[in-house]
């Protein structure tokens, strides 16, 4: 029996891989910090929801014994945008994740993903990234702690005969992202009629569907693939480029102040993931249209603002 | 005021710390985990010891909120000779290490060093190790581990405007050397009259005497520099020659059996470190005999046997 402890399971990306996990097979034991509220709609006699504050080794341990899942998908960390790049709790989520993983090996569990990030790349590079170059020189504590955290859990698995995987996120897109990033502030702006001022928006991005990377993460989860996967696209995004579909579909174009906002000299101008890995080891090969996931990202917060067309 | 926490006090190598932080003018906190015993026979007005356990988080935070030192020297660790390779306590130390940090940083601390290991460099790659290197592919848990640490708290510390420097120690001997490791196991066996069988010895190492490492490590924590820094001899030693050494001030080479033991095919064939960081920036340039330093080795262990000349 596949039995999964999920975490981070009503955070951005984790909340979508409940529906995959379960067409998967897998009995799904979900973790939230605080109360289970609305943003958890899934129900299903294969979903069990458990409170559990991941930074107590007490409640984690707790926890590991009760549910003694076989599979861990963790996704929980802390992601205060604007903060998180270096905030002192990353250290204290590697620790957090360590005793999560050393529980999880006590207990039978036998293989570990975790959400790793494309910050653990070193920037300064730029261009398209692959995994043979990992471990590398992040530029922030956020990359540093997730790399740390990575070498670590794969070292541990393979003297301890678990599996370890670690899927680098690059950039997603989709319902729920916080309003203050670029495309729901793009969209929000546009919605009520107020002008977006962006960058010259040339810089290259690889952005991928949010509920596209959810569905990755538990084809990685469910292959035997170890160590890094990027969980990219593989496509290269200009940022004009999303910006400009956004205000089509919105059908503000002259709302759109592209250049308006300077760009830090040190910002890469292209971040890219090879997906070689994804495509041929975990055989996650979904393309997806851009065009029509930002009509239902504009469409989500459409809903949530309540703006009928 | 210069106002040290040393961890791992009466450690193989922290013990040897002490009279030099105190020559150097720093007043030294000492931690040590057990019961104060007379392991720690330095007494002075600057030298205060603690009895506290850095795997509690309350013990961790309660020390460093009392003592508020300005300088961290952080050698504790799991290194149960035989278990720490691989140990899941690399992973609690990590975690604990992360978490000393921390609370140094909020309490007013500046500079942090920590033990650090030749173990952090790739073994198969063999030869001489530069610091440019690193992070590199550690083959045990415990590279691993300290690898992680040391990219963790680098980053932390420029974020937090701290210094942090990390010391890589090589192969030390000397004084309360653990019996079962190569140098003293040798020594003992000749002194009890009895036959010493080792591998053929051409394995090369760098060796370096572990007051010399004490010493060096106080330097690097009263410089100014930051990052890797190999805490080594840069000699190439002969496991061969060592053996031979001994066996002479003993007065017992018929007892020698070189070549007796099989050696691991995977055992690296030469591991010694560059020595510029610690020579040129560091200052540090020592030079040591090796025979007076395995002379006094022995009479350590003639100590311990209460064997007369």
């Amino acid at each position: 029996m596949k039995k999964v402890l999920l975490t981070g399971a009503t955070g951005y990306i984790g909340k979508f891989t409940i529906k995959h996990l379960l067409a998967r097979g897998y009995t799904v034991h979900a973790v939230i910090s605080k109360t289970i509220d609305d943003k958890c709609p899934e129900k299903s006699e294969n979903l069990i929801w458990h409170k559990a504050n991941l930074l107590s080794v007490e409640e984690t341990e707790k926890l590991i014994k009760s549910v003694r899942p076989t599979h861990l998908l963790h996704f929980a960390w802390f992601v205060e945008h604007g903060k998180f790049w270096n905030a002192v709790e990353n250290l204290r989520w590697v620790s957090a994740s360590l005793y999560l993983a050393e529980c999880f090996a006590e207990n039978g569990g036998r293989r570990i993903v975790c959400a790793g990030t494309c910050a653990e790349y070193d920037w300064a590079r730029q261009g398209v990234f692959f995994e043979k170059d990992l471990p590398d020189r992040p530029q922030t504590l956020y990359g540093t702690a997730k790399t740390a955290l990575s070498l670590t859990l794969e070292k541990f698995a393979a003297v301890y005969g678990l599996d370890f995987a670690s899927g680098k996120i690059f950039f997603p897109f989709g319902a729920d992202e916080l309003p203050s990033r670029l495309i729901p502030s793009v969209i929000i702006s546009l919605l009520e009629h107020k002008p977006a001022a962006t960058s010259h928006g040339r810089q290259i991005r690889d952005y991928m569907f949010v509920e596209d990377i959810a569905e990755a993460f538990v084809a990685l989860l469910d292959s035997d693939v170890c160590g890094a996967v990027n969980i990219a696209s593989g496509r290269h995004t200009q940022l004009k480029e999303i910006i400009e579909i956004i205000a089509e579909i919105i059908g503000k174009p002259e709302l759109l102040q592209i250049g308006a906002m300077a760009v830090d000299e040190n910002e890469p101008k292209e971040i890219v993931g090879d997906t070689e890995r994804l495509n041929t080891l975990v055989n996650y090969n979904k393309d997806f249209d851009l065009r029509e996931r930002l009509k239902e990202t504009v469409n989500y917060w459409k809903r949530v603002y309540e703006i009928n067309d």
